[in-house]
């Protein structure tokens, strides 16, 4: 039920994915009259596919996630996270108030051992066309120490060895500077942590204006400064797109080749919108989390859908889990 | 002598800077022999607006803050330092480390009364035409506790009033949502702060994504975020102008049309590329000094000059010691 706009986009992106995927099954979490009228205009409110779980509470956009917690155990966010629990499902992807999801995740779901805090993790552009990067976290904590930061380097390695098939990824922390004096304590603390981790191929500190030059395959920083740097790409990527507007109507001949050339801008300028390109996960949790932008298209949430998918093949948590145990395991020998 | 071309970009950024104004006279700290030689290919040896204080050690780039402090008392940069707390210059000029710049100019300046740490600000451009905001700290503190947020509120209200000319203008603290409930404690308890001072026009929580959208005048923020934030714009907007090239040299008419909107683009880009758009201040010191970008070319540190120059005729630092003062006078009536 979740997102800005709710079942009006989460039900056409959820019957998207089964026409898409004989294999896939979707339980749809929410008012079951909504999700009914919704299914009729689309005429699939018998489908094999698809089963409907009715829940009667909602999580508010502005709801506070202690809140949520506490006095939203009958809610669609709660409901789908209890089936993931309790092996009913094998994801939960929603729109839904990110800080109560973190929190409702985080309470049903547990952590994986010796992982602390999970993480959001989500994909960026490169310079390089068939190449992202992974940026993490981009806003579930606030505040990392140097053990959070340690785990979530691990974490992202795994998510780009596995859902990418890179190998060996390499893993960078961000931060004001590359020299090894720039930075907080607990930052430099992480980087020695990492390196000290054989099964990580940690290669240093990072810049922000080297996110997308495709020196490192997973960017590891607190959640505070991942969400500002995400949504920094996604201020300046629309300044540039407005401004350059503004350029190509201001030339007879531009205007003309600007319609040209609006499939190409569309393309470059997307990776950088969330709406399109979003589906960020929730990792480090025993059971795979997808969240999609709060005011996500049906196309965007169908793509977190997708995601979803991809981890579940993958098996993405228990490769998480398996690294991390086999890293404590090295450094405790 | 600073930055990474050093006098080769200094020196003729002075030179091009005394010839446009007939009041400005520059002293310039160095190695009296180099400057003498570039002076000389300017045909400026001897000119009553310049002047040349010898100094015989240099800051490296990379240099530890501490170690300069300690051992470098005869570099350029210190003696420039020493002079304007000697008050035989009204303002310090640097392209050198960062860091060291900062250290100095905290030990041989002090900081005003009332202010605890100096802070990095410099301005980014909007969706307006004619209109800019005000970041800080943009890398010269890695964590800043309430009271220095709230400190860095006023110094940036200031230099927004001072500088641009703007009444009552609007502060915003960067944060990971606009909702109360966001970021950590000490950003709220820094937005308590703001919201007490009736001197402040203090207007909430800003995203990463609204920095460019006008919202306000000065956006407040730790070194570390507001480094990440500059940082991740220069990448965004160099990844996009690669992008864009790309598209552009893809198609026959594009390309024609490419030359035709180049210096569009140039301007277009031209903001949110830090060789162009710098000369960073480092405020709530009882001197002005500005730090222009390492690699800046001969136009970027004239502009700095520039911005020196229209600190002192605006009197900038007075202003912040005053309105600090009657800020806190304020609080404790």
């Amino acid at each position: 039920m979740g997102g800005d706009k709710g079942p009006l986009v989460t039900i056409p992106a959820a019957v998207l994915a089964i026409k898409k995927s004989a294999q896939l099954h979707l339980i749809l979490c929410g008012d079951e009259t909504i999700i009914q009228e919704i299914l009729i205009k689309h005429n699939v409110l018998e489908h094999s596919q698809l089963s409907i779980v009715p829940t009667t509470e909602v999580v508010a956009m502005d709801e506070k996630p202690s809140s949520a917690l506490r006095s939203k155990k009958h809610s669609s966010m709660r409901k789908a996270l209890d089936l993931v629990e309790q092996g009913k499902a094998q994801a939960c992807v929603s729109a839904g108030n990110t800080g109560a999801l973190f929190a409702m995740a985080h309470y049903v779901l547990k952590t994986l051992p010796s992982v602390e805090r999970p993480a959001l993790i989500s994909s960026l552009p490169t310079h390089s066309e068939h190449q992202h990067v992974f940026m993490l976290d981009l806003g579930a904590n606030v505040f990392c120490d140097s053990n959070i930061l340690y785990q979530f380097g691990v974490m992202g390695s795994v998510m780009a060895e596995q859902v990418d098939g890179i190998s060996a990824p390499r893993v960078a922390l961000l931060n004001m500077g590359v020299e090894d004096i720039k930075g907080s304590d607990h930052i430099k603390l992480a980087a020695t942590k990492l390196n000290d981790n054989p099964s990580v191929n940690y290669v240093g500190f990072i810049e922000g204006n080297d996110i997308f030059n495709n020196k490192a395959d997973v960017i590891v920083c607190d959640g505070f400064v991942g969400n500002v740097a995400l949504k920094t790409c996604e201020g300046v990527a629309r300044l540039v797109y407005q401004k350059l507007k503004q350029v190509l109507s201001e030339h007879v001949f531009a205007r003309l080749i600007g319609k040209i050339l609006a499939p190409s801008l569309k393309k470059l300028f997307k990776p950088l919108n969330p709406d399109q390109y979003n589906g960020a996960s929730l990792i480090g949790l025993r059971g795979i989390v997808i969240k999609s932008h709060g005011n996500a298209s049906v196309s965007a949430f169908h793509t977190s859908i997708l995601e979803a998918v991809r981890e579940v093949e993958r098996q993405v948590p228990e490769k998480i889990k398996m690294t991390l145990e086999q890293g404590l395991k090295e450094r405790l020998e």
